[in-house]
């Protein structure tokens, strides 16, 4: 499903799916972007400053990636990436079995100045777990097609 | 290695080892964090504003965090996570074979008012690819351990 720059509001919220971490995942993912022990060995997680086993806010990142790409499908014809994001900030430890979904809401769009066919968007993401708490939010920037460009 | 926060000076540069990006490997982070055509086949991506396969943005900064890791062996007693980053860019396309390493500056350093076992730091993490191009670039706070705390 392609959302093009016109159908972008500002106040426009979205809701994705939900995906639950486990725990192998939570260590797959640490041995392999983040190895400190509080992320991949869950005693040395019990005497660390997380007092327990918690995922990389990497692995985090990335399922917030996930969940957004597929409430699209896969496949939106709208998306020509992304400059980055700012203020990216890991609010609470994401735990073993904890279950996350995203939430979305534009906060700016600006048509582009120098190129008629796209403009650019800034989305407040912020992840949130089963007990409603905000793990991680970030001001996500992304750069969009319009529609009259996407589907000429 | 540890690094306690008494060793981190403001202009300190540290430089990672490097890591080889393989086009599997770009394919396989995407299927699984970020499943768009252009992360993930090499068809769809030349038709894409990419005009190639490219990785992930969020697969370079998993590298970014693996290698600033490793630099330190794992298992840094220093380490007491991080809040956040701030102003992500992803400045070029990250290919298939290309190497990749990180280049830090530490930019500020503050000692916690109400936890006089740790301060804040915020380093400009550089990720360079093998043409000497800055392919993504972000500002990461990084909470440390001092080290009368950490050694105690």
């Amino acid at each position: 499903m392609s959302r093009w720059f016109e159908d972008i509001e500002v106040g426009q919220v979205s809701e994705t799916d939900s995906y639950t971490m486990t725990k192998q995942e939570i260590i797959e993912f640490a041995t392999e972007f983040d190895p400190q022990p509080f992320h991949m060995d869950e005693e040395a997680a019990k005497q660390s400053v997380f007092r327990g086993l918690c995922a990389s806010g990497w692995h985090t990142a990335g399922i917030l990636m996930r969940l957004q790409v597929l409430s699209r499908g896969g496949d939106d014809g709208g998306s020509m990436g992304s400059p980055g994001f700012d203020d990216l900030r890991w609010l609470k430890p994401v735990r073993p079995g904890d279950t996350l979904w995203v939430r979305s809401t534009c906060v700016e769009k600006t048509p582009s100045r120098s190129r008629p066919d796209r403009g650019s968007a800034v989305f407040l993401a912020e992840v949130i777990n089963q007990k409603d708490e905000v793990v991680m939010d970030a001001r996500l920037i992304g750069i969009i097609r319009k529609r009259e460009a996407g589907t000429a």
